[in-house]
């Protein structure tokens, strides 16, 4: 019989360009003539039955805005039968037939646990600004946080040349460096420190030192959340060169702000094709994607239980160009 | 015997990462152990001996300029044989063996006479705000050109709803539409207007005239600089609905500015890429670029016979999440 | 008795810290237990009967945004006694007994007008990108316009460098060259040319000619909307020199934009102090503005029935730091 | 005799718009026919002979960048006996018989030491991020820290509301709390917590739970740096509340940046000025400054020995149109 209606829900962090997947999401559903509720506060709105219809003007105006219009809340252990039972009936209170999941790893997992236990077809949409997801090449919101992080280093290289000092900034990526690899590319990092590579401080520390007697003026060193001890990290420095090391920490801003026109565009062909997808396979759970610049259609399990390869190729480019060779 | 000394050359209109590439380019040429020169004033500089030696530090800090370092000239005629032929000359002068072209069309071709006449290897790195050049998937600054024009679409989105006005916003692209097309579906515009597409605007006007009575209370146009006459299309649109429509064209603040991250990644990569593929092939005359998200090599000869599709998608797309299905 | 219950419009142009103005307006008000209505569309909203009570959350999170949530539309002929007397039956339907006026001068003139009519108190709070209005140092929205006009001029810079070629850039201002003024300083431009001061261009080309032989390699003439006729002097200029010289016209995104912590910190004192000077003269006709630093006070009469005067030691101070001495 | 040859030092923190001020400062000082030196890093540059003379261009297109190009040292124990003969014998060297100090309280008291030691005439320049200093209402940066935090805590909002979220945001200030104060207000903060008046947190925390029964999603605080301990405050909120509470410190972004329109205008005023009261006052210790508006010269004896009010007016504003009435 093909499906009704539709919930649309972000129950993780979140990513700007999210709110142009909802516009997209939304206004095509609409076309197709399907209706359309939004679930308030992520999986929470679907325990607490914070629902409610949308339209075209409800999401007029929207894709200028970060953060999600329809809110989110972290819920733990949503995927306890009890919790998936209760999300369910509310789902079918509504006569949701399908649902479409904005967000990052955790709420695919959640938007696939419920496939499973609700009979439901899912698609998700892959935003978050970590980029961490399988089955795509580029997460809604990754664009927007590197242009931040990329703009706030721009601000404290003027300091950093002015006193010709040593940074570390570190920037978002508790797992992974996708952002720290990306960033410190193409700010003309002197180091990148992710999870994934192993990096020689030591080395590092020798080619400060060098580098300092040649002239070299200042240095940023990027560094991912997830990559360790920064403090340590910074504290070797110090003690190894006898430099003055700052630390900035990045933080929130790299979450928020208006969605890059990429991080628009991204929002924008995902929300529109989530809705061709579920209506083409109403009984299963997928999730759509960019690779190799086309849309792509990956079933939710491969997604939830893949990791997604960095493309360590950027640091040997990153090396090539940089000053130090570490 | 292989090529040992390079020039770089920035010939045509300037695009925001271009800098990116530059560094890139003659720090992997470095590397390589390739002696670097640079060409000052695009093709003009060769003409003119304008040409200087290029270290390390030469290309220090310069990837958050927009821009070009090494500056550019519009050059007429340098395709004539004798203007090639001084051309050769001084690359033969400086024991130039090989040729980095950064730029658009104009650029390119200008380095396929060059490598056709003076037997020299040429690399093309395809940089254009305008995205339209065969055989990339994107050219260097067309990723900063369209947030450019979306954040100026964004201010003008502010007096447009205060006023409850119709706005026609003129952006770049004498001859394609790519800035229009991608920037038009990620401002929400209610119609965007490309030469590449015909557009109805007897029915265009019927649908504004609709929308407003429907509550309508803004409408951006997004109208490429190459569509046709913009100053008609106002006034038909202003007889047949007597609206007040007002205009504004966004010019040369979409050619500046500090790179977007995606325009140094993509500098850098193709920069960098360059030198191998000149190392690699160093008698021929290709183009580097990206093509489903991996680097690729393109003979010159083709890219500059060939005109580049648009993805005409995305205006269904646009169709199908805007208020009006003009 | 005093007053119990205001009207907040907002007429005229939009100018980002308008909603600012509202908001501090609105809550200063409540503060004081008054009721408060909005009036939509400007003195529109007066005749059409647009108006709608207003509460804290009314305003809640509007700061960030540019252009008025109030909305505005142009209306002629306002000050026509039918028009008045419509609107003060409006005002008198909904007890509104005090009017906060936010706009410019046309602004101020109606509220003038409708104050005289209807014996009603009046504040106005001066708004306007333009700065020129009587009675204030300086008025909301003036410097997020000044700030827009520098980072797009800075965009330009970066091709008239490339290039190395005279752009003639026209910024806002009708009448007046405040914008002209304080932009082109704060550009570093080789001119600056506005309706208040009369401009050399035979000696200006002259010095243009002799600086390009001295190895001057760009310029930026900034040229006040309302300084004359400018395609005109762009053509003397090209005829005079014979060099290239490009036009680009800021337009519309000097209007809008989230305002900047300045427009936004005049915004909430000027809407604070609307409402004490509303109650402690409820009879009267004032404007609040700065003057030295201070927030002030000043009959609407005066301040409509005089011209702000022009620094024009700032273009004293431009002559003594800019090359040409024009 | 008069002065014939100047140095301009910029001793201290950076900030954005000092280079206007360079740039100010040379060409008006050039224009009067003097000598000007640029002394490299702070005062260690009079220690180590760090010196060069400056021209028309060497501040061609500075006045975009953030920092300063004359780069910046802390130097311990510069006003030490040894240190100061030491420097003015590299003064008497280069003949330098005024100076012009660029920056903030330390910056002004070694100028002012060198001036008593070496009996040259020094012109102090108010510049500094954190506007703490006597006899100016502004420093040069002030508005573009400001706008820096303004923006950044735009983006943190974004966060905070599609969260529903508590966030204390820590912003710069050592000892003051100009920023924090001028920053929350303008982004509607919930609460300012500043060095310079008490704070009740247990009545905040009350005010916070009473505020989210009554629906308030999310609320900012801003903390100025040295408003006592921060970590401290958040966990009494944490366990008081029980609520998530967030933490973001800016950091060094704040520092750094292309200067807005009025760091450049200020950058521009006082330099151009600076020269003028050096050559009217060649054997005094003076500083350059505005207060209500207008350009005025104070003792830097005075400067350093007082210091500066913060306006706690500006705190009744922020009550008066803020949630909590703390």
């Amino acid at each position: 019989m093909g499906i009704k209606t539709i919930g649309i829900v972000t129950p993780g962090g979140d990513a700007p360009g999210m709110n142009a997947a909802i516009r997209a999401t939304v206004r095509k559903a609409l076309s197709e003539g399907l209706r359309v509720f939004g679930i308030r506060n992520g999986f929470a709105g679907l325990i607490y039955g914070e629902i409610e219809e949308l339209d075209w003007k409800s999401v007029s105006g929207i894709m200028d805005l970060g953060g999600t219009i329809l809110h989110t809340e972290r819920f733990e252990n949503f995927s306890d039968p009890e919790n998936l039972a209760t999300a369910s009936e509310e789902l079918k209170r509504n006569r949701i037939d399908g649902l479409i999941v904005i967000g990052g790893d955790g709420s695919l997992k959640g938007g696939y646990a419920l496939h499973h236990f609700a009979k439901i077809g899912v698609v998700g949409i892959p935003a978050s600004i970590d980029n961490d997801i399988y089955g795509t090449d580029e997460t809604i919101g990754f664009d927007t946080a590197c242009n931040t992080a990329v703009d706030a280093i721009k601000n404290i290289k003027d300091t950093a040349t002015s006193y010709e000092r040593i940074f570390v900034v570190e920037v978002m990526g508790k797992k992974r460096g996708f952002i720290a690899l990306h960033v410190g590319l193409t700010v003309g990092a002197e180091a990148i420190i992710i999870p994934e590579e192993k990096f020689d401080s030591e080395r590092f520390a020798q080619e400060l030192i060098k580098g300092r007697k040649k002239g070299m003026r200042r240095a940023i060193i990027v560094y991912a959340e997830g990559a360790g001890n920064r403090e340590e990290f910074v504290r070797f420095l110090r003690e190894r060169t006898g430099f003055i090391v700052r630390e900035s920490i990045l933080g929130y801003i790299q979450r928020g702000g208006s969605p890059t026109y990429r991080s628009r565009l991204l929002g924008s062909l995902f929300g529109e094709k989530s809705i061709d997808v579920l209506l083409k396979y109403p009984e299963e759970a997928n999730m759509v994607g960019i690779k190799d610049n086309s849309l792509t259609i990956t079933s939710l399990k491969v997604v939830i239980n893949n990791e997604k390869p960095i493309n360590l190729d950027l640091l040997r480019v990153h090396r090539d160009i940089s000053v130090f060779k570490v």
